[in-house]
């Protein structure tokens, strides 16, 4: 089983990311990300089973949206509901903001990992739709709240990651919900 | 250049969508397509690409919904201009929904197509933000914007190329924004 290596997964993903951004991601190999850690090619392959999983694999953002909605009263509305799942996600991720922006910048630059990050994005919607049927919200209610929500949540989110940004990430998602509600209203 | 066929693309349409939904969308060739619909597979190619792109190919959606936006008025708020664009897109197709509804029985059956179908989504999105900016329509609203109309979009959709709903797409578009409206109210 190999021994056990401190913070091995966070040193991959260290060393994957400043790969990536001097070589792209195409051109980055296994076996330079494990060396560049310090660490072997068997002690990658232990934590992800290839490189695009470095990007997108174990995120904590559906556990933690699934968990905070299911954890929320029952009688919350569900666009509140929501919202809340959402605050409680960004303070988890808000001391990721630069692994973040790295990862973000890595992806634009590359047409399947953007089709990919669509991907899990609409697999989040789908979570949280279904957390909300869970919770007893009725069909298309709880789509266009999950659809509302992940709107609010992706345009929170490159706000945050960009270079000149000083807000946080839960007062970005709360700006972005207020816009919404200013949108869907018709002003 | 081949002699000119009548309605030749709207016969490999059928031909295709036929050949999808007996055989599978991998199963099927281009030659036996072409077959099908009694043209040569020089004609299929004057149309089409590839075999996806009788699926994902020239929609009418995204040029409608575009011209739908910039022909309206500048003074009508963001989400007023997106459900009119919706509603005059809404028209155009009402005539395609058993197309429309084999069409989507072949993605859904397909996990490499329905990455492609939500990229082409994302697509339709971001065109309609650029839309909402020409108008003069600052970010993140016309980020939001639109995609609370996409969301919207895509909920009547589904809801009406469903087997047993008979209401007019139009009328399912406002019903769903509607809904989202008290959505976002917190109702």
């Amino acid at each position: 089983m190999g021994r056990w290596e401190p913070n091995a997964r966070g040193r991959l993903e260290q060393a994957a990311l400043d790969l990536f951004g001097e070589r792209g991601f195409d051109a980055t190999t296994v076996k330079e990300i494990a060396e560049r850690a310090g660490l072997t090619e068997r002690t990658f392959f232990r934590h992800f089973a290839d490189k695009r999983e470095v990007l997108f694999g174990s995120s904590p953002l559906r556990e933690s949206l699934v968990t905070a909605l299911d954890a929320g009263p029952d009688t919350a509305p569900p666009i509140d509901a929501i919202a809340a799942a959402l605050r409680a996600t960004a303070e988890l991720l808000q001391e990721r903001r630069e692994l973040a922006r790295r990862r973000q910048a890595i992806i634009d630059a590359h047409t399947e990992l953007q089709e990919r990050e669509l991907i899990k994005l609409a697999s989040l919607s789908s979570a949280l739709a279904e957390a909300l049927r869970r919770r007893g919200v009725a069909e298309p209610t709880a789509s266009l709240a999950a659809e509302a929500g992940m709107a609010v949540f992706k345009i929170a989110f490159v706000r945050w990651i960009n270079e000149t940004n000083r807000q946080d990430l839960p007062e970005l998602i709360q700006n972005a919900l207020d816009e919404l509600k200013a949108v869907t209203a018709g002003k």
